[in-house]
């Protein structure tokens, strides 16, 4: 088997192939804030103005001069005399004066003259009369006094003008992922449209003479192609278009032609192999002819994934990976989406993980990577952290896709690693 | 402030409205496999045929009688006669007798009276000639003799037939959401369309008489709703629909007229509070005249989102939601998705989690159930189990949307802990 010769590290490789994919990744495109969600900022965004643009309250009370309020308790009350209303929406129509306040909703714009605010439940009102709801100033005020019990310091219950972001801060870096807190931040500042890397394309070519449509019934011998739309769907989770060159024959030519037009039509190209050896040496040598610098990478230290291909040709990445559906989808997870990552510009994310312990001892091979299909199980005690799991590792071979559909996630063996042990914390990458 | 008078633990809260939905859950769609990335199974799936569906190797060898080998070694090899190739994608022509064996490579069909196979690296070629290319028996194949040097057991590099599934079996539950292994797997077996729960439609309604259109510009005093764009965002994240109704001004006859013709339009009716307390009082008393049970919960022992309302109107959920926009896109997270995850009826699935080292002491205060902004840094040394991060929590009023927008994820203090402290190993949840 020289197909094997060397095999390298995953990180190592993984590493090398971005290493050869140009800096600048992908064009941007202009999109609406509001369907920008998942995609990643092309550039970062200033702020168009502070926010909020307004001194506002963060509580319902009376907006006061703090120094007014010095001193007050319960046993002994600041008084002050009431001038209005703040109107939601609105500029008061009125300014405060030493020894008086005036009646604020939370959201409220404070009165020219109060730099806090008292909440309603340290307060009273000391002299009868009904609170009209009036949005102006109006002779009917004066007649009331306000008790304050309780002192409050200057900006408290405030929230300051661009205390959440002072105009032409950086609000959002390139690179960040659109989700709802920052679709609802570029909407706050007036932001309505955004650049955003243009959808990364991946041209998928399954190959082997035993491999038909999904839709065709398999003669004995036969194997529907599942790659092709397992990759696809792994690519459009991740913000991707897949793009399928469908199911070709154990032929160089024919896998060169269709190789070479997906290269041109796309910004990377997976091709999963037929089983054979043949077929697996097929796609290196297709690999190598597209362009240069070709296979960096034949052969990866990890279970599943051995004969993964990783190359480049013309700045693009080209990727072969095994025929077989759980090696071919968990390579996609560990070397497809960090180039997608990569082109879009993004910066890097937490992956999402749960944390388990382990039910059984593993064992692994010292310098081999592996990656276990995992079944979580809830755990009867509950932590403070957030739920506990029981993670059963799923055994079968790397053809069966089953072991995939009933897996949680994947749990890894680091390479330096000869296993694990029954009752070890470990962390179970979600899929 | 009158409107506070029990605050329910959240966890309770969760559940007697959950508890108040229809256990049925919404309608069902067929749709196609290959469309139905992220939506919900509404049906057991059992498989139509075993798989595979033929007994195949897993390796590159010759297929051989298990029995054959018994006792090979590399000083006393065994000794088979090679009577062809197996043809990839189709039935082998020949079947195999005593002392016998076929070439055979990954995936390809067992001939007739084998049941394992030797890899290509434990044989050799022991008499000379060619192995010519050939899908058929020929005369050629019986000058070729072959060593073998390893014994191989009954079932040694074979994949039964049906060791993926076995006709009949459930291989998809009712509730699965589907996921690239999911789509495979049923594409694996040739079904090619099932039916999913329908998308959860969600109308959102903001109000607020400070409130204006994010296109707008806002004069002194107004602000831009973002509550209906955040909420649907993470709506549409989480596989439903969103459905806006505007902004509706602080009268009652308006939002109970806004608020009626959303339920009747949606499975689930959120209002943000415009964010001062008769606002919120009025929330309550729309939700109350919606429909019986009508309020199930006013006030929620959770800081923020304190004077979150929980309440059913007719079988469906109606949520109000506290104005201030951090508020509003917590609560979300931790009231909104539960819903639509019951009536699609999903299975419970793990959150998506990220272990992170607190890097300052939290204080909270008992009973009271604490969700903190925070930001993942990377550590600079590396776990066995994946990255360890430092999560530094983001201080800020729940006012300010980009304490959210800056965060990684959300960190909980339980309602039974007074505080977390620096240096403790913490669950942060993603958002």
């Amino acid at each position: 088997m020289p197909e094997f010769l060397t095999l390298f590290p995953p990180d190592e490789a993984r590493d090398l192939m971005l290493l050869h994919l140009p800096a600048t990744g992908v064009d941007s495109e202009s999109i609406d804030v509001t369907s920008s969600l998942g995609r990643i900022l092309a550039e970062d965004i200033l702020a168009p103005h502070p926010l909020p643009e307004f001194q506002r309250s963060t509580v319902d009370g009376y907006a006061v001069r703090a120094r007014d309020t010095f001193g007050a308790s319960d046993a002994l009350p600041a008084y002050l005399t009431l001038v209005g209303e703040v109107p939601m929406g609105d500029v008061p129509p009125f300014g405060i004066d030493m020894g008086q306040c005036a009646l604020i909703h939370t959201g409220g714009m404070l009165p020219n003259g109060t730099d806090a605010v008292v909440m309603l439940e340290y307060s009273q009102v000391a002299r009868s009369g009904l609170l009209l709801q009036s949005a102006s100033q109006s002779p009917e005020w004066s007649d009331h006094e306000i008790e304050i019990f309780r002192a409050v310091a200057d900006g408290e219950n405030v929230i300051r003008m661009g205390e959440d972001v002072v105009q032409g801060q950086t609000i959002l870096p390139k690179g960040r992922i659109m989700r709802p807190a920052e679709i609802g931040g570029l909407l706050a500042v007036g932001i309505l449209s955004l650049r955003v890397a243009r959808k990364i394309v991946v041209g998928l070519i399954s190959t082997g003479d035993e491999v038909i449509d999904p839709s065709q019934m398999p003669r004995p011998g036969q194997v529907r192609d599942i790659n092709s739309y397992t990759l696809g769907a792994l690519v459009e989770k991740s913000g991707g278009v897949a793009k399928r060159y469908g199911i070709i024959s154990d032929q160089l030519q024919a896998l060169n032609d269709a190789a070479a037009q997906a290269l041109s039509e796309c910004d990377v190209v997976i091709i999963t192999a037929g089983s054979s050896a043949s077929t697996r040496d097929m796609t290196a040598e297709v690999i190598g002819s597209l362009g240069k610098p070709g296979v960096l990478v034949h052969g990866i230290n990890t279970r599943p994934g051995k004969p993964t291909i990783l190359g480049v040709c013309h700045g693009k990445a080209v990727i072969g990976l095994p025929g077989n559906p759980v090696s071919a989808l968990v390579n996609g997870y560990l070397f497809v989406l960090p180039v997608i990552e990569k082109l879009t510009g993004a910066l890097p994310q937490p992956k999402a993980t749960v944390l388990a312990k382990l039910s059984v001892n593993l064992s692994s091979q010292a310098g081999r990577e592996d990656w276990w299909p995992v079944k979580l199980r809830s755990s009867p005690k509950k932590g403070d952290g957030g739920d506990v799991y029981e993670a059963d590792p799923i055994f079968g071979k790397s053809n069966l896709i089953f072991t995939l559909a009933n897996a949680d996630g994947l749990l890894r063996i680091h390479p330096d690693a000869t296993g694990l042990s029954a009752g070890e914390t470990v962390e179970v990458l979600l899929i």
